[in-house]
């Protein structure tokens, strides 16, 4: 039955590409990976549609249900489509998988298997009752789209990207410490796009003491986002209470010690899976020589200074072989300035599941 | 009469074009700029060609008017067309406007008038001998082709250029001063094409001391090219007769002391149109603070180091409002590094005649 197997392969990939659609509507950042489903009756037309509308709100297999169940539509004997594999744990919302048994269905397709192993088991708890489950459709895409969320599972951490903005001689500031404005107005505008992207932005007390960032995430009129970023300070020395970090913009953590795992540990608890770390350059060092930071965004203004800040402190590193060697993704020019995406050749990540 | 004039103008673009087509057969990088000659007889017909092989040789006109003569042409009543105003002093060899009166020519057409107040006034000579002389045509173009020369004359001195290699942090060596390899060896072949282009590499008796480089224009299998720039050595400290810049492989020039318009004054003095400075950092902070760097080719390593040498030594920048603002004109991906090409924006040239 060779052609009746491949018209249920376009079936699939056809319905899946529907629910990784619904999925992208999903927000971003969020804790939770983007998933859609799409729900077929036994009959095979569809009768309900469903996406995950972020952390503390139903996932997609219960909104695709429930947007069944207000069709009147009956999902017994019919298929799942799902974009990550159904979930087995109870969390906020009870196990999906145990959801979809219970609304009758007979079949379940989905995308990525679910990388967390606090999580995963959906796919086992379905054909164990009995319901085939196939795996793995389109799987690429999926994980594509929730790079981040899968990347930051795997590694048991918030993934961490470093942004640095330095002149051409690696001059954070000028030696009076001054820095508005070593790069120009477009890559500032960069910055604020890529803390939009991230859950967390993250400096130490020595750079909100020096440079009272706001670390907000604002339009280039100065406006505030929608959305903002939870601002982290990491470090023992006390912020005054004026301080602009600490102003009502947006919620701001403040964590003691400098130790990177903990911090990452402390944010990972909180649900952040991507970390923008904006310095300064000891805090960035401690990441650095920790393995501790997955992406390098570097903005080089093509400024000399001759004196100031070093853009990143020590790295222990004291011959040339043992440089701390990064592989270029992306080079564009932003305004005057050059952005450089890169990632450490060799990271020592601290936990790696997969 | 339109039409003739028309037909004149186009004819004196084309046989103007076939003489930047000869000019630019002429050797780059060398004291003297690039010139062509076409010579036609009273008839209209192109009876001579020459080009500039560089100094020491014949000018453009006389390479033209010997190979009239060689043809048995007579271009007494004809027309001259050259690439730049023919010269009025005699130099290495005698003025080529009393060349070409001496020939009979009845009128002259010039691209570029010579930027060069030794040598220019030969469109006047000509003139004040009844000699109508079009000058201007595609100046633009005749300009381009020997656009470091014109520079450089209009100068009084020799074009800089700054080379640097450093990594994204700025450090142009490790910690212990080990700097093989910051950058990659696309870099690096790259910095030896950019050395053939100039007449002189200038670097400070610290760092031949230090790297004890070669400073010699090699292929990338380690072979030297047929040219070499000169090599320059700046400063008072004595140099052991072993150090690799001392070698057979080309000539050096130790110049004493460190004084950068001193330097380029010597340099302009021996014919030197282009100087590519490779450092150390004093040294090229001593040129950027007199204002004496025209261009900075930066390549920035996707390396960081956390400690060791700076790019460039102190400029006097104390505060960021004081930067030294460069403007890129380039910004190329060179194997794993980029390239960043700029001009600095507000140079305080020494001596700028024009």
């Amino acid at each position: 039955m060779v052609d009746e197997d491949q018209h249920d392969q376009q079936q699939d990939e056809r319905y899946l590409r529907e629910a990784l659609e619904l999925a992208a509507r999903g927000p971003l950042p969020d804790p939770n990976p983007r998933v859609g489903c799409v729900l077929l009756d036994a009959a095979g037309a569809v009768v309900g549609r469903g996406f995950h509308a972020g952390a503390g709100t139903a996932h997609a297999e219960v909104v695709a249900l429930a947007d069944a169940a207000a069709r009147g539509a009956d999902v017994r004997g019919g298929t799942a489509y799902v974009s990550l594999e159904p979930c087995a744990h109870t969390g906020r919302t009870g196990p999906c998988a145990q959801a979809l048994l219970d609304a009758g269905v007979a079949r379940v397709v989905h995308a990525q298997s679910d990388p967390d192993p606090v999580a995963a088991g959906g796919a086992d708890l379905l054909r164990a009752a009995g319901v085939p489950v196939d795996s793995g459709v389109l799987a690429d895409e999926a994980e594509a789209l929730n790079a981040v969320w899968t990347r930051s599972v795997r590694l048991g951490r918030p993934v961490v990207t470093w942004k640095v903005a330095a002149s051409l001689d690696g001059r954070s500031a000028a030696a009076d410490r001054t820095s508005r404005w070593v790069t120009g107005a477009a890559a500032r505008a960069d910055v604020h796009d890529l803390r939009a992207r991230c859950d967390a932005v993250v400096v130490g007390t020595g750079t909100a003491l020096a440079d009272d960032p706001s670390l907000t995430t604002r339009w280039p009129d100065g406006s505030l986002r929608d959305r903002q970023p939870l601002r982290v300070v990491v470090g023992d020395r006390d912020l005054p209470s004026r301080a602009a970090v600490l102003d009502a913009a947006a919620p701001t953590l403040v964590v003691r010690g400098h130790d990177p795992a903990a911090v990452l540990e402390t944010l990972h608890g909180k649900g952040i899976r991507h970390v923008l770390l904006e310095g300064g350059p000891t805090l960035a060092a401690a990441f650095l020589a920790a393995g501790l930071v997955d992406e390098v965004v570097a903005y080089v203004a093509p400024v000399l200074l001759g004196a100031g800040p070093s853009a990143v402190g020590d790295l222990g590193i004291t011959t040339i072989t043992d440089a701390l060697r990064l592989e270029p993704t992306d080079v564009t020019v932003v305004g005057v300035d050059v952005r450089v995406t890169a990632r450490p050749r060799a990271t020592t990540p601290q936990k790696e599941i997969v």
